[in-house]
């Protein structure tokens, strides 16, 4: 499993390109495969859509059965809301022996740069301290989990980092997460918003707690909710 | 402010190796400059000690203040308990302009693979779900507030990673960290605990919550206790 980064071929590590270089198959979200075509020349590449991703984890596992070596790609980084716990998931579903043997899976992460790292780049310094991640995704997550999780969190200061805050027909976990933050934070918290970070289309946005729920988010949306903390300065979001 | 990535000069983005290039004065923590002396070769570099991060915040300004490109390095990402912060708090106190005009300071944060995506790739996939990243350094923290953000993340069910877990002459929060865990999720409940990530004397090691107390940790270890669903699989720790 390797982790692209940001952006194109300029957003991964030396390790993973070195990964990726080694691979005969590779098998992964067509959005990330288009990012990084230049470094899949004379490979076997298998894209699917959105929402595959078990689909992805079988067809890898099976590539790899038949003898290939065999890459699963994500962008940002594999182990955050990413293909790596689908695909280890899998493995243990089939019960499947892990290590360097005959019949064995040699199974390597190799981390990418997470999106949450690429948009605080871009806004700043807001994760300058403790943070929490949560997906707004209630496709796999009952509701009531995800907004005691948003509870807590606000509750605790910590500074939230919103992942996949809208998508078409998930309309309404947005404006929700923004008032359970704002029943524990001042209207007047710093709030960063980074679309398509380091991409094609890449749009950074700060404005406060109050006015976050106009803004225009999709899946490729990160939300950083500041603490209590957190300033902004000449157009920088920062946490100390 | 250029992250470096965990590990060697293999660990940097191509953005990040790229942009330490055009620095002509490198300012840093004396272990992270280490690991990746093949690319300061030229470079006037900065070196300094642990816990001296204002000093370099301060020196890189003026570096930059007489016209030298400069970079401020951090291992993994800046943006992470790291420098990207400190910097931004200086120039904020100092009132300096930001931009690319003159008399402005043209600064950009290059991220870097972080510690935990670099730990969390050698245990598994424990960062599977949503998860909140918890320093245990009472510093600069009072510890009432870190032991609250404790109790409320695992009263969340977040996936807990602990940042430096103890240090010298700080030795009793890592065992109080466990302790708080422990009254929300079972003795049984996976822990990972890996140090110097993909560096030389790496060690990755997995464990259970009642275990955790006796397992040898220090600055550079990150501790990452899993949610009510994270499971192990063959020496994996998974979160699906």
């Amino acid at each position: 499993m390797i982790g692209l980064g940001p952006g194109g071929p300029e957003g991964l590590s030396g390790q993973a390109r070195e990964a990726l270089a080694r691979a005969e198959a590779v098998v992964g979200y067509r959005t990330y495969l288009d990012q990084v075509r230049p470094l899949l020349a004379g490979k076997k590449v298998y894209a699917s859509g959105m929402t595959r991703e078990l689909d992805r984890a079988a067809q890898a596992l099976d590539l790899a059965a038949g003898g290939l070596p065999t890459a699963v790609v994500s962008g940002g980084d594999p182990g955050i809301y990413a293909m790596a716990s689908v695909v280890f998931e899998l493995i243990a579903a089939r019960g499947l022996a892990l290590g360097q043997g005959p019949d064995m899976f040699d199974v390597r992460v190799i981390p990418g740069i997470p999106a949450l790292a690429a948009a605080a780049a871009l806004l700043g310094a807001p994760l300058g301290h403790d943070f929490a991640a949560v997906s707004l995704s209630d496709r796999l997550t009952p509701w009531e989990l995800i907004a005691r999780r948003l509870d807590l969190a606000a509750q605790a200061d910590f500074v939230l980092v919103l992942y996949n805050p809208k998508s078409r027909g998930r309309d309404w976990q947005y404006a929700e997460a923004l008032k359970l933050a704002g029943r524990r934070r001042p209207p007047g918290t710093p709030v960063g918003l980074v679309s398509r970070a380091m991409r094609e289309g890449q749009a950074v946005r700060i404005t406060t707690l109050s006015q976050a729920a106009a803004a225009e988010v999709d899946m490729q949306t990160l939300v950083v909710i500041g603490n209590s903390r957190s300033f902004v300065y000449q157009g920088r979001m920062v946490t100390p």
